[in-house]
């Protein structure tokens, strides 16, 4: 931000490194997350003006966030949190694994989690085998990362294009269905590297803000696909009771009554009720 | 071992795992060390009756070589330990890749070291590329660990293997010279489907013991290629003016006078003829 006497606002981002506060990124963000521009501006000016030189990013959002639930938004404060939401389904992968498999059906593919399949050489745990109607059929890996700040460098786009390989050689021999293409996918980013060497050899990929035009939190903005970890009125118990019945997205139990909720993950009236409520609201359902 | 009574002795290893202690592997390594049978039997057998269980490797490695010094072998102690001289290369893995480039050499292979090459998608640093005189290149990656309970994964396996088709294709589009093979080697070991996956593909693997008939050990033994490492008699700064000499193999010490060390290097006359003497006898010549 600029003050008014013109000095730049230098914060503190995940990756321990200074960078510029922008007013604006709070202000889309807010947008993005739902909020009408009227109460976008008046968070984001009021955040601007609690803002410290060296002040952690980690800092500012929570500050962000009790602002939203102060005026009375905690389901714009929910999506606006929606990287933080991401971190929240680990620390294994394979909770972010079942998650993109729902993306993807949400976007037309069927889908198996962790399939083995047979290559020329090796036998490879598919993280993602998803197939069109038209049966065209991609391995898809993932890679989750618990660390914000982390990334996906280019080892991992090269293995996964071998892995690739020998599942193509493997067809050819006759030991494995085809697969058309491959999918490199993170809640992260990936190095520039990574996306030269994607675009060189046709390997699709789909990072938290990449590629610009259709990346993982525009798909999931956009579909209202949020994960139940976006919820915040929602503690561990009651999400490990959730992810056990298969509920990873808020949408699922949006759809739900209070009642079928308990019925399916024995979580207590009064906290089924807040749930199912938090989740109409962050669906833009009420 | 077998006590008379019958009960076997466990040790624990550098990978923290109880194994049976083996007075004939104890034997077998100081033979290969140059011992004569007898001085060999002598030094297995004082071992094993010290050997308690629960001991750990690493204890009894040290006791050993303290009875090779005792009996007037240092010689055979610095070669006997020559595992751990790999590792007292490191941190950094270049020493590696220069020590094995020198290896390469030996064995007939003109050989450049971190050699950026420009692929087909990306640009690479290859570790070590190596040519034979009837000018066929190999692409060398060199996988060095610190640890000696650490192992190198199909990951890497696969991504070495990326790397080469891309490299393959880059030749092909005229971007780089051609590559006619790949090698993957490691001080340390390969897991058994990185075994599987380089026979598959016609990748060449060395590790330390494997495979059984051309590994890195026995390379090392058989054309007497030892590290300076190995030799007992020198300190951390020797070490690093010998380094920054070029000077990695005993034998290139061993072929020296004291002065020519002392010129090259600056190690005092004392020390220069300590190391000299140390590395002609590692190399036997006496």
């Amino acid at each position: 931000m600029l003050f008014e006497c013109g000095f730049l606002v230098f914060v503190i981002n995940a990756r321990g490194e200074r960078e510029e506060f922008d007013e604006g990124k709070v202000l889309r963000t807010c947008i993005r997350a739902g909020a009408d521009r009227a109460t976008a501006e008046e968070i984001a000016h009021k955040v601007a003006s609690r803002v410290r030189d060296g002040m952690h990013t980690q800092h500012i959002l929570k500050m962000t966030l009790g602002l939203l639930d102060k005026i009375g938004k905690p389901e714009i404060a929910a999506k606006y949190d929606l990287k933080g939401a991401m971190m929240r389904l680990g620390p294994a992968g394979f909770a972010f694994e079942n998650f993109f498999a729902e993306v993807m059906q949400e976007i037309g593919y069927a889908t198996k989690v962790r399939q083995i399949v047979q290559g020329l050489c090796l036998t490879h745990e598919v993280d993602i085998v998803a197939e069109t109607k038209d049966q065209e059929r991609f391995m898809v890996e993932c890679k989750y990362r618990n660390y914000a700040g982390d990334y996906v460098g280019v080892k991992d786009a090269l293995y996964t294009y071998a892995r690739f390989i020998d599942l193509t050689e493997g067809h050819i021999a006759g030991k494995c269905p085809r697969f058309d293409g491959v999918w490199l996918v993170t809640n992260t980013k990936f190095s520039s590297d990574v996306e030269e060497y994607a675009r060189c050899k046709g390997m699709k990929i789909m990072g938290w803000k990449q590629p610009k035009d259709a990346s993982l939190s525009e798909l999931i903005e956009s579909k209202k696909l949020y994960p139940i970890t976006v919820l915040r009125l929602i503690d561990n118990f009651a999400q490990k009771k959730l992810a056990s019945a298969g509920l990873l997205l808020c949408r699922d139990i949006a759809q739900m009554s209070p009642e079928q909720l308990r019925n399916l993950t024995g979580i207590a009236k009064k906290k089924a009720n807040t749930i199912v409520d938090e989740a109409l609201k962050v669906c833009g359902v009420e």
